[in-house]
């Protein structure tokens, strides 16, 4: 993030964009209000179009702001979710310091809906059989689910759980996996996960999910390959988790 | 990602991709070959263009080729570099499960390069006076670098320590700061970091971010926000690290 801290005063269009985000925190422009168009800025600020542009791209970017094709750019005051990777060391138990982006605490306060919940079996290929540990073709039960939050779609998840681990277990197979989930079904069995491993990229999405998370155009996505291990190292379940890239803030805290 | 696993077939372009995936990892497409263009591939597939090129896109989204415009799409066999955010707990030491993402196992044994490095003085504004606990406009010492793996642009950072923390320490604004680095230099201040905190999102880069990465277009990066805190939750440091997103991948450790 570019900054003007270093002494070189900022271009034009950085000036440009941190007016409007200190309009659009002061609440001069309101959620959904349409911002001033390029043609407003040019004149105001008597700059180039492609400086009304890029000032305007830099609130997008941000996730303050949404353009929309033939209308304009509109204020979009959707909070980043904050994902906390490992909640036992979370910043809450330490009681320290602030964050750096404005976010909801936890996405959990405001309520995830649910939809597109598919539950199916299939085979294990590739990646998935390597990081099961399973053989080519080996049976998987495969939950498909996206989450919503305020109505919008923010996730999709693909978990998969090895079928020679999760039995005749109907609980599994149900959308409501009953209290604890599936980790604490998986306990049940004494197949308690007992490490995750999370690896992460950022990607332009495909098309599928440009349509499953309604993304608009030039929003990446966080793809979040977690794996859940027992104890003695067995892997229980592999969970490919796509996020849109503006609605999430992901958090890890650890010790040096 | 999706997958042919739950018993749909895959689309067209899916299945091409995956033809083209194989073609390169046997290495009948070497690196820094030019892929069939999207003539050659609705031909061949008898497809129309538009499932030609997104069954390129599709490579180009994961990093296997990249499009040099006006000329097709090339092989890049670049292999992310992984970063381990938690070292402590990392797999390694575990002796577990098997990666999701084809990497190096370390983008260290790769060799970083660093250039244009800067240190300069400056102050703490808005979010960096926050994280840091300062008053806004109290001193920061800034130490801005750009990292380079196989003489490829990857990463810039941009570290800012409190200057009343690191007084005329000369190591503090040394290119060479010194064995174990500036988290040595702190140790012997009695201010050894001892937690991590970091904030992750995927975005669009900047103008500024584009130029210093040579980033093609449509990459987005990973903005790591890096704070370092001491064993009593005094914040040491804050770090914002712009990757390209094409080039890493992040891996966190934890226990449930």
């Amino acid at each position: 993030m570019p900054t003007s801290e270093n002494g070189s005063p900022p271009p034009v269009y950085r000036e440009i964009a941190e007016e409007l985000r200190e309009q659009i925190r002061s609440g001069r422009y309101a959620d959904g209000d349409r911002l001033p168009g390029e043609n407003v800025i040019m004149e105001r600020h008597g700059v180039a179009r492609a400086t009304a542009r890029q000032a305007l791209s830099v609130l997008i970017n941000e996730g303050l702001a949404v353009a929309v094709r033939g209308s304009g750019v509109y204020v979009r005051l959707f909070r980043p979710i904050r994902r906390h990777g490992a909640r036992r060391l979370s910043r809450e138990l330490w009681g320290n310091g602030r964050a750096i982006w404005q976010t909801d605490t936890d996405g959990e306060d405001r309520g995830y809906d649910v939809d597109r919940l598919r539950v199916e079996e299939g085979t294990a290929r590739d990646h998935v059989a390597r990081v099961l540990g399973l053989t080519e073709g080996e049976g998987v039960l495969l939950r498909s689910r996206r989450y919503l939050v305020d109505g919008r779609p923010v996730q999709t998840a693909l978990s998969h759980l090895p079928l020679a681990l999760v039995g005749d277990e109907p609980r599994f197979r149900d959308g409501d996996t009953g209290p604890g989930g599936i980790y604490a079904r998986l306990a049940e069995r004494g197949l308690a996960p007992a490490r995750f491993t999370e690896e992460i990229r950022g990607r332009m999405p495909t098309p599928e999910e440009t349509e499953a998370l309604g993304l608009t155009p030039g929003t990446p996505v966080l793809e979040v390959a977690r794996t859940a291990l027992t104890a003695d190292h067995r892997p229980v379940e592999f969970n490919e988790i796509t996020m849109d890239g503006s609605a999430y803030v992901l958090q890890y805290d650890f010790e040096a």
